[in-house]
């Protein structure tokens, strides 16, 4: 039995001045922001439920852990494309892949993966995620 | 009449590596967050009225103006006091002057002031302060 | 004799997750950081002097005063049009004033001004702006 | 043959207000900026050997692989120990494990390791670790 594969969506975002670091690349902890902002743009644009639903609906999401592989440092101005998909389904989780890709040669500048649990909002508790919502990201 | 000059409060903080830019001076951003966590330090600390006590009675401040000054430039790891005080009460806010002095020759590197507004967190609007907080700020 | 008004040159921006503070507000700092963010932006694709050509002619801006005054906050993927304009040319500095819209509504987020000023990255000291650069921004 | 353990060096630092989240939690990836701090103050104080100095050499630290298990949150103002220390030494890098431990409680609130890669500053490439700069690190 082949797993099917989930669609990857791409969201296009700009280096900041302020993402740079005293060598004038980005800043390693600002490639998390980056995969976190594609997230979020994602969630409402191509999975038609964006954050404030999450949450208006009890639910949270918490990074449990995040591994970054660096392969080319990116500069001032830059133009990316962070792509992501949801790898796995857990019980009370996902595990999102990401891609930034540099647009100037179309290279990988970082790849990864980020371990996300659902919680619970009131109990500060890990939770299953409900049907409804496996549905939405399934696509 | 003169007007009695309030007590000068000061935090010490150390400049992290994330805070320098391309060309490894602190981002003229980050002197703003150096005055607003000495604020929240020294609302707890000094004035011994925490944030987290402003929140649960209600309020909330909110930034109107911020003027900074830049005179010298701040570098890798250096160690800063960040002098703040209140200089003007008004009936809904507070003018607060701040001085970021470097340790390491006594020299002023930032000065300026933030004007504060007190806001109702129920209704989002400014609010006159209460006389309680008024005497809490007014040492 | 009037003086002639010079361009205003506007850049678009997503609020990032990582630019909202605890009460999902932008943190007042980044307001500051979008504006840096556009006005290198137009350099390059307004003024056609890219930060790198200064950098490569020895020439850098620091920043000497900022002010911003704010009316509105910002929230989580909210789209602004921040449009800057050279106000006042100085001998040796520009008062660059900004505006940062709110594209839902049109209304104005946040305004003020910065003074920058030219230096010479060997001596690290203010320098007279060279003709050839007032030229290009003085359209 | 056991490896003999090297010396688990500890920083400590305060959350800013500015390190929040809009869960009022400190962001994902300013965990990652904490580490850096604690290495950067770590390399002078403990190992002898500020980043100036690798710098003034012609050496670089890149980070190639970044892994971070999150355990327990951080908020407001919290005081936190940086534990870091040389888990492994390769041809041209280190890893570098570290532990965010909360000073309330002593519980760990995030762990894991970066993967360090030195460089030579004029070819940008990676440069076999020379054996004065190991001695400092054997420590």
């Amino acid at each position: 039995m082949t797993i099917p594969l989930r669609s990857r969506f791409e969201t296009e975002l700009r280096v900041r001045p302020d993402d740079l670091d005293m060598n004038a690349h980005v800043h390693h902890s600002r490639y998390f922001d980056y995969v976190l902002a594609a997230r979020y743009d994602q969630m409402e644009r191509c999975y038609k439920m964006p954050m404030q639903e999450f949450l208006a609906n009890g639910f949270g999401w918490v990074v449990k852990t995040a591994h970054l592989e660096y392969k080319r440092a990116l500069g001032l101005g830059e133009l990316i494309t962070v792509r992501t998909w949801v790898e796995e389904f857990h019980k009370d989780g996902v595990k999102i892949h990401f891609e930034i890709i540099k647009k100037g040669n179309a290279k990988v500048s970082c790849d990864g993966w980020f371990h996300f649990i659902m919680t619970n909002l009131k109990t500060g508790r890990a939770e299953a995620i409900p049907d409804w919502i496996i549905k939405k990201y399934e696509i």
